[in-house]
């Protein structure tokens, strides 16, 4: 069964996102559209044979502890080694690193095609590619030598090991201690938690970024380094030599996500762990942010993969199955009709559309801003467009985590109890979504990040170029899309500009009050750029009729649109009132008398 | 770990609803207080004893397929036998059969204790009590003198077997065969799906209630009849004979109720599965309605239960566990606050509480309903307690599945990533309630029933009697409640009046396109609905108040209704927009273009 919808992808890409623009510029004078479209076939064959068809015997055999290592059912290790082969782990990486440097639009685009195929097995290549660009960035000649090039072909897989068991979302509180050593390594002791691709027997070698202390360091977040620890220490001539005193703790049994080892990690039982500092001391927390940012987008892609590959499953099923009769119709003697002639199943099934056309546009979108950052020459528009992607980056992943799962919900029910059955890929699908608001920040730590962080810095000037950016597309967007489109946006950004005016005299006055409805406010902000980014879509569907003529692919983008503004953009009126009341119910509530 | 609160569900029964008025009547004079307590106290060391040790066991370790049964862990069997040796499934039944007959009211809660504590444990002896019902009242006494002993026993158990592969939802499209055999019993043929309790290996009997049409029957559902269909003939002396070609044709293997089975059974594949009439021919949906009502408040009482649970856990876990500090406060040398300290830890549990003490405040006066009805001498009474629970059953079996999953879905972001793994009891709680949004009539046909039937019947007699209770209810809150709540509830009502006269006038006019947004409305319902509940025990709170002065119990209670109008019923406001244009975009959607 597909997974994703190839030409929907190409149209997200080519006709609704800036990678056009984007490859027109000299960073990436290498792309073309023949590039793109086949690096997307190459994947699309990948996940179609070495992903998709195991996901659910991944998902029913979760990694278990046997004779001292984590073992993997071996479909795991061909599916890593086929991505790293095909080299997709590189695909981010220039030419020094023998990498064809894809823009990061299209390195997030083949992440969707393998995230809805089998989002567990894909989560192994993605961590070490993002650990590897981390060292590419920041790591000295000596530590890239012996571990960049084996992480960039898949021998060694990396992992980033941040929280502990008793700091899991505050990073000040880690006790992970580095003590210098005299040949300017590290002796790392502490215990790590929640560590993705922690263990497990598919790679030759585990290259874990982590965070930690040194004993003269500041209290806080201003005191964690980065260092590298292998769990085989590596010659300078690449040869893998003695176990490095790094311990499986435990594995973590998950809801979902099986086949992605989560581990507890113990470092340095026996003292004899060392670790390798990546850039300077006390510099840790500023470079993992780097990673964390594009781990961000990466959660926001793999949301959005799931509400896809969610959607795809029910819309094949509701398009086969029949089942009941309409409401003024009841006559048994006739035959049933199919789900899809059903209002409440085109229901659930639209949402679902809304939401991941949404949320792809979204995540496209942010992934073009880094490359638009990585690539102009023109000073003003890198800053923009850093400071769009700061404001953004919360709600990439935040509002897929939260919407696709919702979308995930809705698939499930047009199969019913199909739906809940292990026959489908949707209950496996709503179970592995169910991390991505967790992980990576909370839900409501992104809602604190949003209003406590990005909409104040700067004297607020993210917020008003968001506004500016949304209304420059929604006058280009005037003369093609429908005005009742156009006047729910405009009054929707009036009340987004007003609450956010309100909210941040409400933070100055008591920071701790007035961030109390963060998670409400982040919602509110996403589907006000959810809705922007459907008329993005619909402007796109516009030229495209203008050019080919209407089409159902057309029809189609006009339905979710429509759909989306009708039936959620709406749901901002009441939570503008909520918020401009800084309705205090739940911040003023007595914990005693829960 | 507590499950559930004593003291809530005391307070729910003797301060909420109605059973003190109950145990007034003549029908009940044999139950006080004293006799509801004990058998609460009873359930509950039973709960803990044989019920929540195994739920994570039962969990684990899905039913299997063995040499010709399906085989369960023994704790399935041990707790339902300890089930019915307490007299739990003979609960409701009176003196005639052996039984306490207990007020359908306490019969809920005894459930809504062993679902706390393991639904899917909880199931069997439920669905058998339901069975044994459906046999006390409509079968014969030959029928009654051989299976209804053995099933108040817990040696025999029940199931329905409705649906089949090509009719989920749509029962007057079922082709299982009854044909009339010449010493007046019949003979069955056809195959059956999604049957909960269809095989295993715990009781000596499974009796199975088949509905099935005689081959001259009338088409659609005025030609069902019912049927008794024993995995094992009983002989009128009670003796289990040979088998009775029921065979096993599957296993469902689902996303969660694990230790449940569930099954497709295949009745006659070699021409010798004998039926037992129930009652008459072509009346079998009738008869089994009264089950499905019965059992319909039971998915509500179910649903209610597993938000409880995981409300009970979260809160447990935010009150122990230290994590992060306020945003105005940040420093690291001082200790980690409790979640309990952030007010988005405090919207997450005040959201469950609020969705699960107004749901269990609905369910139970649902029962009181069922109580009433069966107990009055007066006929008015008994025509409205029923028309009341005609209006309230599709709410109450929709409006806890699909607000106490969205609870269970907080519990877990509460705990974050310890909430994401079988440690915590919470994302068990999760998967098992994901199915109750499906079976039992799916939340899109209780919309249809609600809107399409309820609210249309009798001339809108129902509509009106549920409207005017609100409003006495709300009269005689006047006194007690803050004025802000009860103005809230007064516009939430008038809204509902308007847009209900609306979509009447439009079912009217068009009764396809009228119900395209009928699963709204049964939200929108189910919202106002949840705020009477929550002005019902506000209420009660406040005589509590009034008789020994404030607590944190009755703060707490406070604090829930508050949550609920101020975040939950302003959602009516929206639907009602929505609503009263009868927005189209799903009903007009081209399928071909999704």
């Amino acid at each position: 069964m597909a997974t994703f919808d190839r030409a929907d992808l190409l149209f997200q890409l080519f006709e609704v996102s800036d990678l056009g623009k984007l490859m027109n510029s000299a960073s990436f004078a290498h792309i073309d559209r023949d590039v793109v479209e086949g690096v997307i076939d190459t994947a699309s064959r990948l996940a179609a044979s070495h992903f998709e068809p195991y996901a659910r015997l991944g998902d029913e055999n979760e990694p278990t502890y046997e004779s001292g290592t984590v073992q993997m059912i071996p479909e795991t290790g061909e599916a890593v080694r086929a991505f790293a082969d095909a080299g997709f782990i590189a695909a981010p990486f220039g030419e020094e690193f023998g990498g064809p440097k894809l823009p990061e639009t299209v390195v997030q685009a083949l992440y969707f095609i393998f995230a809805t195929a089998n989002i567990a097995f894909q989560g192994y290549g993605m961590l070490t590619a993002a650990a590897a660009r981390m060292l590419a960035t920041f790591g000295d000649d000596d530590i890239k030598a012996r571990y960049l090039s084996p992480m960039l072909e898949g021998r060694f897989l990396g992992t980033m090991c941040l929280s502990e068991p008793q700091a899991g979302s505050s990073l000040s509180d880690i006790t992970t201690q580095a003590r210098r050593r005299e040949d300017g390594t590290y002796s790392i002791s502490g215990r790590k938690m929640w560590i993705s691709c922690g263990d497990h027997n598919i790679s030759e070698n585990i290259i874990h970024l982590v965070l930690a202390k040194l004993p003269d360091s500041p209290p806080g977040v201003k005191g964690i380094s980065l260092f590298v620890v292998p769990k085989y220490r590596v010659d300078a001539d690449g040869q893998i030599g003695v176990q490095n005193d790094v311990a499986l703790a435990g594995l973590n049994h998950k809801m979902g996500y099986k086949a992605t080892t989560n581990c507890a990690l113990n470092f340095g039982e026996n003292g004899d762990c060392i670790g390798y500092l990546i850039g300077k001391e006390h510099q840790g927390l500023r470079y993992m942010f780097q990673m964390m940012n594009e781990a961000r987008i990466a959660v926001g892609v793999g949301a959005t993969a799931l509400g896809q590959c969610g959607f795809q499953a029910s819309l094949a099923y509701a398009r086969e199955r029949p089942q009941g009769r309409h409401p003024d119709n009841k006559d048994a003697t006739k035959p049933q009709v199919l789900l899809t002639d059903h209002a409440d199943i085109r229901r659930l099934l639209l949402a679902q559309k809304a939401a991941v056309e949404g949320a792809l546009a979204l995540c496209l979108y942010c992934a073009s801003l880094v490359d638009l950052a990585a690539s102009t020459s023109e000073e003003d528009e890198r800053h923009e467009a850093e400071l769009l992607l700061e404001m953004l980056t919360p709600i990439t992943k935040s509002w897929p985590s939260e919407f696709c799962l919702e979308a995930n919900k809705h698939a499930l029910q047009v199969l019913g109890g199909a739906g809940y059955t292990r026959d489908y890929p949707i209950e496996r699908c709503y179970r592995d979504n169910r991390l991505n608001p967790i992980h990576e920040g909370t839900h409501g730590i992104q809602g604190l990040d949003f209003l406590g962080r990005k909409v104040l810095m700067q004297d607020s000037a993210g917020v008003k170029l968001l506004v500016e950016r949304i209304r420059t597309d929604m006058a280009a967007a005037n003369r093609t899309v429908s005005p009742d489109l156009i006047e729910s946006l405009d009054e929707a950004l009036e009340r987004f500009e007003v609450v956010t005016r309100s909210l941040t005299e409400e933070v100055a006055r008591d920071r701790r009050a007035g961030l109390a409805n963060a998670t409400l406010f982040l919602d509110f902000a996403g589907h006000l750029v959810l809705a922007w980014m459907h008329l993005r879509i619909l402007r796109a569907a516009q030229e495209r009729e203008a050019r080919d003529g209407p089409s159902d692919f057309t029809t189609g983008k006009k339905q979710s649109a429509t759909y989306f503004f009708k039936r959620e953009l709406v749901r901002t009126k009441v939570w503008a009132e909520t918020l401009l009341d800084n309705d205090l119910t739940a911040y003023e509530a007595d914990a005693a008398c829960l």
